[in-house]
């Protein structure tokens, strides 16, 4: 089968021809994948980074964010049947530590993760374990289902900064970005402020509808901030760019008492004035991860079937899997929002 | 009358006689100081750092921990009598700003602080605004009740962390830590590990019944709390040390989940590897200052009520109040816990 | 001036001519009336009810909800200006009690409110306390702003049941449930159904795109709430009816786990199966009265600003003040939404 | 082997020789057991009344709050060795539904409970799922592990109610009761009154330490409780005894804003004024059922490993398994606080 894979331990992400999957062991379950979102975690491994040449053994088939349909059932799974279109979440927690025996399974230091410590969705064919699994609404099209996960991401870090009746400041407008902008939108902010260089994806957070799309690099960025939220500043900042100079720019304007939550992962250590930005302001600076199993996925059903408009302006890419090079040369540039790639494709068919 | 002040700016702290206080205006309350702690920011004042050389008008009457009768009361006060013995919130916030209205006066930005910014405790009289005031229950001795702000510190980060049943890992064991880890025994903390490189406030830690006190300068240090945490990691950090290495430290090995309750104002910027040790462990680093108007009153006065004995161990000087200069060289030695002077001794009579 | 007062202790509201207020006192405020919405507690005081006749003293000025302009500022009042456009918290709180230290003035138990203790905002002019008061953005309409008051008990509800991405249910469709459902929908509930038998205000419900609105006379009602919740039922309920029936008739059907809001006042006693309904199911009944000071206040000025369509279609009615007969008229036979009363008209002015 | 078991569906319990349980399956442990405590719910089993009447199918071996020694293990279980000492959730939830995937499976609907509706911990063996154990450290004594159950129900109790600071009223000195005041008292409430008419059950509860015990019956009961809470009233009310009456009792005194948490199981419908005690104080009534899976269970554990002595102050009796008789005597007596039943005496031996 057509799968898209880590082959060798360098830059890169290369079309591989597997065999197909043998079936699925007890408790698991093979889907067949029907289109499947590039994560950034997908463009690290990519681009071979750190973390992911640390993490990852080659050949690996990658791809974590997807949605297929049941192609064959493991012993002992109940509640699910071949034909199901379902997603499924990418991390298998060990399910015996404190943290998953607590509800904290997305923090489990044992997690496995699709696409990275085991094959992952890049393929025609993945297995699963059934407890992963999450049935796909009729009414959500298969672009939206795609990226239930990093959707996930974004609802999970909109979630704990409650940002109701709130002035929020979203730095970084890549997918995760734009995503928690719809949301925070969604959910009764009182005013969403997206701070983003690109042009492009300024643009796209334009689309959305927000009080404020701003460019750092603007001179005004600070004081146009300012106007939209009262002159108070924000107080729920939600930090995705990985950028240390900008999270310190947002907790200068951040006003006391406000909850900063890091999704982005900075390359390096980051300088905080901790003492006068986070001590004496009562800041609370949170770091997010992963998705709640399953709260998590239950707001991000809801969301979808509420918002597809707004979904359809961040998935602005679906390509046919064979032109994931384009794919991840557009996360590159800059120049798209979320990049979906369509395993059904007839050209697919072609290729395999 | 005999007051201890800020008499220029230098290093240095001086005793001073001055005109006894005109009568309270509208809304003030003049209380007879009985004994006042000497605060972390007394000491801060006295250095003369960059915060107090930046912030003080000298020359400025210090002190803002305190017990006292009242003397006299000004009009449209009311709820209050000549005699009743109270303490008194040492911020005085604006009251009309967003974060005042929403209950959020501890970190107004507006804020005036009695002994920083309007003649303080350190005197034989002190003027205080009447909403301010905290009437002190018979039950608690004077040399509690000279120390309620200092142990609202301690309550506020310890209530914002929510120890109870939690492994507690106490970074610092100045007053402000001493305190914070008597409270979190109080509230039921699975564990509570104090760490403090000096021997002298290790021994007071000690006489608490902690679980551990550890020096950090021990190779074993890091063995030891994980030994008593069952291998986990402390999942409550309370940061009172404002070192920068030691916060590294700690969160090197606070569980994923943890909460890292900082109170320490670090001399400079801190180097912090969010990625890794607080975004991937859904770490949070929560920022706090002052104490909440009134709660965390109702909270303190409650612990007083019932833990005499640990406060007793912590406050472990009581000084005439014309020997601060010795109390301010037991904080240099950090050989002592918290030290409260003494107003009312004849010697002091003697003095002014 | 025209006022609308309880002239007399039996049913009945009358129009009454009294002098003009003299100027405001210490830390009061004079606001000329803009208009004012009808409150459910006025209609209580027109009926003369059992609490009505147990609490007010005759004759007394009514009317608690309200826009205005300042035309006169008594002493120590800063922060406000003579002509600035204000509404106004009704309950006046002690401000000293252990509630009112601690956030939670709006249960103050020694509250006096404005239009049942002291005269009210059924006149020309009424007398506030500046810290009541709250300045209305400009882009808020007389017609919205005349109701911050209800739509903050909507807005406390509808808070503490944190209706993201939850099955909501509210029972009752008067002005504060209308309120709580386009709060809720605003605020990204998964569904929003309203359950009321009065068509005028079903239909009113309808036009606000909610998920569903039954009518509980309706065979079908049970099955068509749990169809739109995916056949778990509600997993937030609001019960601002006031009717015991329907309450019990909501616990039947709503997930366990679920939050019950009370805001509705039942006219005696409710039997409820508490074991069954409540205990086994691990649900919670949440009491909720009045608006907190001022974090409700600051929801609702970010709802108003980016729902104003939401809040025209349960504003129904704008009736001239000397009509008010035909405004409590309108409630008694359930025939509107809210029914604000002006004050500037020029009808009024001749009629004073 | 001996076991206690519903042998017929009338009021009794009875001693039943049953062959020993064969290997455990796929995912279950075979435990021996070596104590049980008799639960209230055992107590309702043995009178047969309504509930137990339409859920229990007899025969069925009763118990299901124990500790015992894993004697076998299925297969696909991991962590778990053969000699291990356990406890066990007794609740085992479907897994499946939206509550079990919500971190909610202490209410999920579809649940079977040890001893009610799947054979029991009365007995010298018991098979349980793997997923439901807890290792017991060893620090921690038989007679105590027996009882992780309950204890965990009065945690979760107390937790729900996050007593720290708080005026705590219990109503109902059962065992639940009994142990929901030593966790109040461990976790720093500032006063925890437990009332109780029973004079056995009020003697118990003196011997914990208590700030009062009360009995309803004393003409002084309210201004005692009153007195204790500075006039205030209590703000968190655990409610353990299923009593109408006490509930309406507690709900006249508690202060605005408390928090009742209601534990016990009325018999029948309970009439409460809802507009005056509920919803015009603010109060929260929340129904409490089972314990979470399991941050409950490391609460307890971590409460137990710091407060023997008042968990051996409310297991006033540990009986012979055989003498079961008396332990249900005791109870309908209200003559005791836990009794656990020691399946490993010789005389057991001799029975069997």
């Amino acid at each position: 089968m057509f799968t898209i894979a880590k082959a060798k331990p360098e830059r890169g992400i290369w079309a591989s021809d597997q065999p197909t999957l043998s079936a699925p062991g007890r408790g698991m379950v093979m889907v067949d994948v029907i289109a499947a979102g590039i994560c950034g975690t997908d463009y690290h491994i990519f681009a071979w980074d750190q973390w992911s040449a640390g993490r990852i053994k080659t050949p690996m088939t990658i791809g974590h964010e997807f949605v297929g349909r049941i192609s064959a059932i493991g012993e002992d799974v109940t509640g699910f049947e071949v034909g199901e279109r379902v997603s499924a979440e990418c991390h298998i927690a060990c399910g015996q530590c404190a943290l998953c025996r607590t509800g904290n399974a997305h923090i489990c230091e044992k997690t496995q993760i699709i696409g990275v410590d085991v094959p992952g969705a890049f393929a025609e064919q993945v297995l699963v374990p059934a407890t992963n699994l999450w049935k796909v609404p009729d009414a959500i099209p298969n672009k939206h289902a795609a990226v239930f996960d990093p959707v996930g991401n974004a609802m999970h870090m909109v979630s704990i900064a409650d940002v109701t009746s709130k002035d929020v400041l979203i730095v970084g407008g890549g997918p995760i970005g734009l995503f928690a902008a719809a949301i925070a939108k969604a959910h009764g902010a009182r005013t969403v402020t997206l701070q983003e260089p690109n042009q492009s994806r300024g643009a796209i957070a334009s689309s959305l509808g927000l009080d404020l799309v701003v460019n750092p690099r603007d001179p005004d960025c600070v004081s146009n901030i300012l106007d939209v939220t009262g002159g108070r500043g924000p107080n729920v900042v939600l930090e995705v760019s990985g950028n240390g100079a900008a999270l310190n720019a947002a907790l200068d304007i951040a006003a006391p008492g406000s909850l900063v939550a890091l999704l982005g992962i900075p390359g390096g250590p980051v300088s905080l004035d901790l003492g006068g930005k986070v001590v004496m302001k009562g800041i609370s600076l949170v770091g997010v991860t992963g998705r709640r199993m399953f709260e998590t996925w239950f707001q991000v059903e809801a969301f979808m079937l509420k918002n597809p408009d707004l979904i359809d302006k961040v998935v602005t890419h679906v390509l046919p899997a064979k032109e994931f090079d384009r794919g991840f040369q557009l996360m590159d540039d800059g120049a798209c929002g979320k990049v979906v790639l369509d395993f059904q494709t007839s050209e697919l068919r072609e290729v395999v």
